[in-house]
């Protein structure tokens, strides 16, 4: 293996280089990876257009990247698993294990998380869009034969939605309605479809949006600027949905939300705010005994992301929007920038 | 029995009257009860004040009160329990049993609701600070002997406070903090105790309602306002409470609360907001994955307030700070009307 | 309508009559329905062949039959819903909405239970192989208009599988097997597969059951006699299933259900046992942390059997192996005693 | 620290020999303790009456115990917690953190777990009734200074409880029987009295038993050999307890649990079996829809074990019945052999 390497290396705004790095060294407890495949994520697109995440900000260039998949290259002397030359996905959240949060199955709220491609530490931490890739032996998640390298690359974005789904309870049987119609929304769509829910639907401004969501299993998608809205809502569900996945990350949608869901109902938010706060109807929460609950990356929600991706019952191909080789992750990026055009834009690092 | 009983009517804004009125006549399904004490709740104060609860307007005279115990003095025939001369305590709200939430457990959101002492419907629903109330034989039950009058009629707030433990799912070996000491938060106070809390703390800018959760099984109380408030909640807990009950109705205590809860962690809404819309951190809620819940009255809680309220683990008492006959009805509502003087107020109607 | 109808009437062990009887009659709070299909249940089967099913003894004629779809003839005064000439399924266990057990949401417990078509009672209750039948108003749930007769009468047994799901917990991204494919393990099997289980594979002796499970739905279908069903079970799953619904009522099949699922996992008693005690390994139950749950018929599902039959997502049709007139209910009776040989036979009461 | 320390180490049936042995060294990740008291648990009196534990059998000599509390003596280079001269008490089970199960929460049931003073490896695993133990860091809880060497040795059975009251669901306001009064049954019922239980009985046919689970908490303890036995339970109950914890490991008691606990209710297995199968009345399970539930050691619980034992609210200290120094570790096996003799015997080894 090479000494050096290839990685899209973000060194400030709009400032994406693809250079020469160092191959990351082995150590104890982790494999070396080469990465095959990495997907463009929401966050990878601030990091590039505002040099910056909520709070994290770019303080040192760092490689981008997060939602990889790749064949381990060597292993650290004591690891069993996974083995060179297997085929894994990554959880780029590497967790502790032994914190309280661990130990209570909330790993995604460990105390000493690490992630990969974040300006959450300083310096940054690198992530995947790079030929190597050092990760923890427990980060890695083996890949069944017949999971392609850019359906693997899709198992981080669709472990986001599956711990959405878990945040919110069983949706079997239950109504259930998707704001905001980009990658995690589309891929909570094919999560509640796939769990049992009774009507899924999106609600998104954007045309395209809807119609991928009905391509991929919802049983209306609305446009929520419309006049018809409320009758199309009125059409699906006699007194509200059970469950909003509130995915857009927009005010407006979840204060709509209120009044979307029945009594008793569920909003789980899973998209990002720019605004610090957002003024909400609380009276509708108490005396519909409403419940607002947050969800947050990926709990323990990766084998089933693999396992159901990998059964054939569900379709995330058709989110994949574009692949790009590494030489072109900043036109990948520009694409993945263009609101309501690309959904998942992934790089090609074979 | 006598054809007219003495009721403390609501005839508008700050006009309570106590006169003369038609004894009630039993109905197929319920029983007649001679009222022996009824306590003063905040929605009858803000009737009383204000003329309004939220959006329940005052139409016409109506008597207040649905914090009763009494005893029955006949029964339509049909019905099995009670029987007359037993003590009860009465659930105020009537449930149908048969809706889609009533099955599902959770009467509180019953679509045909019916609730006693309330300009919800029009004309508004007489209540029970009346000599005699006529009631659903299932919403009566049966007081313990040990029981007085004055416990059985705390059992309907006691019984707000416990629908607001089970939405908060288990509390045992957790921490807790109720924010805001008016009848609901003490009484919470008390219940979050009972059920194994490890820490319960109460914060509220009252001093002697600090004084009186100490009394009944607080381990700490707090003043929100103090400078030492940060340092005093750091001594109780290291990373934040697993459950915050919201009792007091104030937006600054609830922005408050998603500080005070650790990751994971989760908020009750309990206190009514006379806002429209409260500004929240909702950053907070995705990234702590915390959960707000709206917690609305009593679901089918009614059996364990009672039982518990009987055996002696719990200290009711402490919180009737007075007790007035009916004639008085007046003077009571507006001792129970100055914030931070009396905790609850009760009419003797025997 | 006639004063009198037609009814299977059971008389005792084999002695089934088709004969005149008075049409019932309205009473407060109900219903008479023109029945227009009846399906035949496993107990159905009991009373007809032995005259009793465990502790119910047949000690009077009674009309059989619980699994009814019928249209609404008339509605006693007052009744709002269902009405004149409404489609509708019947739910036979009639609740009564006010004991502890329907308070919360445990109707299927409830303490004052009527069941239609049983020798619970004495005398026992009338069934629904009748033309006509007097029931509960909230007994009845509206039949959308794509849901045939025949798939109407289908909604009880599968209740019973909808309700031994929700014992088991959410069975998203979970793998599960179904011992004995009889009508409620064929049901089970279907409900599994909508709500996202990841593995759905039966087990049962019977080759023609094994092979309707793929039909409706399974992953795979074992012989539990066969030499090859430990490797047919270790191709399916690696380290057992995370549930098991026993449908068979078989001890062996219980005992084996322990080896068969993974540690932390959970048995579902579903079918109904001869022996009046069975041996069971609970040790493994204890160093394994198992759970083993019962599920009696139906507690709050019938909303969501009747939308999720309807929503074209599952198939029930083929689970109908026969459908004979009223006249020849014994030979339908008869055809549905033949273990292996139909699934669910029903009756055509139009 | 010296080379060598003594220990007690079982080599056969009944041949216990307090005798010198290395001091184990640091390995990285771990820490050495001094240990300071050590309880004897029901395994260790099975391991040195009959030379194994269900499936474990002794095959050569080692250490027992793993109810353990010590203090820090040695930190392994990396090591940030605990720190040198720390007191801390030990989770006996070692998870890996990092399977499936731990990452579910579910460390107890941990594929790669390692456990004190058990055979149930090849060679066995050393225990802590020694001078010095090394444990992984992870395993180390911190003891409050109010907390005493004797309490500390009591967190792990006390850990045990807790996780039975976990697998229970929520026992506040709720009405418990624990069938068997060891030590386990014990600190069950003190647990449930902690956590809400509105009634906690015992059920045990050894009186002092009896006399010390109503010095610790319980309303009533019952001899289930008395004819008076049905009446009592009567008496406090009107149909079954919600939740039975079954800590006898008895046939018999088992099948009584059936009988004790209400609809829906809930049998908690704690105690082994000597038989490999019990023989259960599962028609009782299936018609009144009961769960039984396997609990297995302790997952989650030592924080809040820690927690409660330390807050004062619950009597731990009347369940040490003997503590004998290092020397005499015969005589105290001996001693707690002695069914319903002593309750907890403990070693100290300062």
């Amino acid at each position: 293996m090479s000494r050096t390497m290839l990685a899209a290396v973000l060194h400030g705004v709009q400032d994406l280089r693809v250079e020469e790095r160092p191959v990351p060294e082995l150590v104890p407890g982790t494999v070396l990876l080469r990465v095959r495949r990495g997907g463009i994520c929401g966050s990878d697109v601030h990091y590039f257009e505002e040099g910056r995440v909520g709070s994290f900000v770019v303080t040192a260039p760092f490689v981008l990247g997060h939602e990889i998949s790749g064949e381990v290259a060597a292993v650290a002397s004591g690891v069993k698993a996974p083995v060179t030359g297997q085929r894994v996905v990554v959880n780029p959240a590497r967790q502790c294990g032994h914190c309280d949060y661990c130990r209570a199955g909330r790993g995604n709220l460990c105390r000493n998380l690490k992630m990969l491609g974040s300006a959450s530490t300083r310096p940054p931490t690198d992530g995947g869009f790079a030929e190597y890739l050092c990760v923890g032996a427990e980060q890695c998640f083996a890949m069944p034969p017949q999971m392609d390298d850019g359906l693997g690359a899709m198992i981080e974005p669709f472990a986001v939605a599956l711990q959405a789904l878990a945040r919110a309870g069983s949706v079997a049987s239950r109504s259930v309605i998707v704001s905001g119609g980009g990658p995690i929304g589309l891929l909570t769509v094919v999560a509640a479809r796939a769990f049992g829910a009774t009507t899924v639907a999106l609600s998104d401004p954007v045309a395209e949006r809807r119609q991928l969501a009905l391509r991929v299993g919802a049983d209306a998608a609305l446009d929520p600027r419309a006049d018809s809205f409320a009758a199309d809502v009125a059409a699906l569900t006699e007194d509200g949905f059970d469950v909003l996945f509130e995915a857009s990350g927009s005010a407006v949608a979840l204060r709509q939300a209120f009044e979307l869901v029945r009594r008793g109902g569920t909003i789980v938010q899973i998209g990002s705010f720019s605004e610090p706060e957002i003024a909400l109807p609380m009276g509708q929460l108490l005396v519909r005994e409403l419940q607002l609950v947050g969800s947050f990356r990926y709990g323990n929600v990766w084998p089933q992301a693999i396992r159901l991706a990998a059964s054939g019952r569900v379709k995330l191909q058709p989110l994949i929007s574009g692949v790009f080789p590494l030489r072109q992750a900043r036109e990948a990026l520009e694409l993945a920038c263009v609101r309501g055009g690309a959904v998942k834009v992934q790089l090609d690092l074979t």
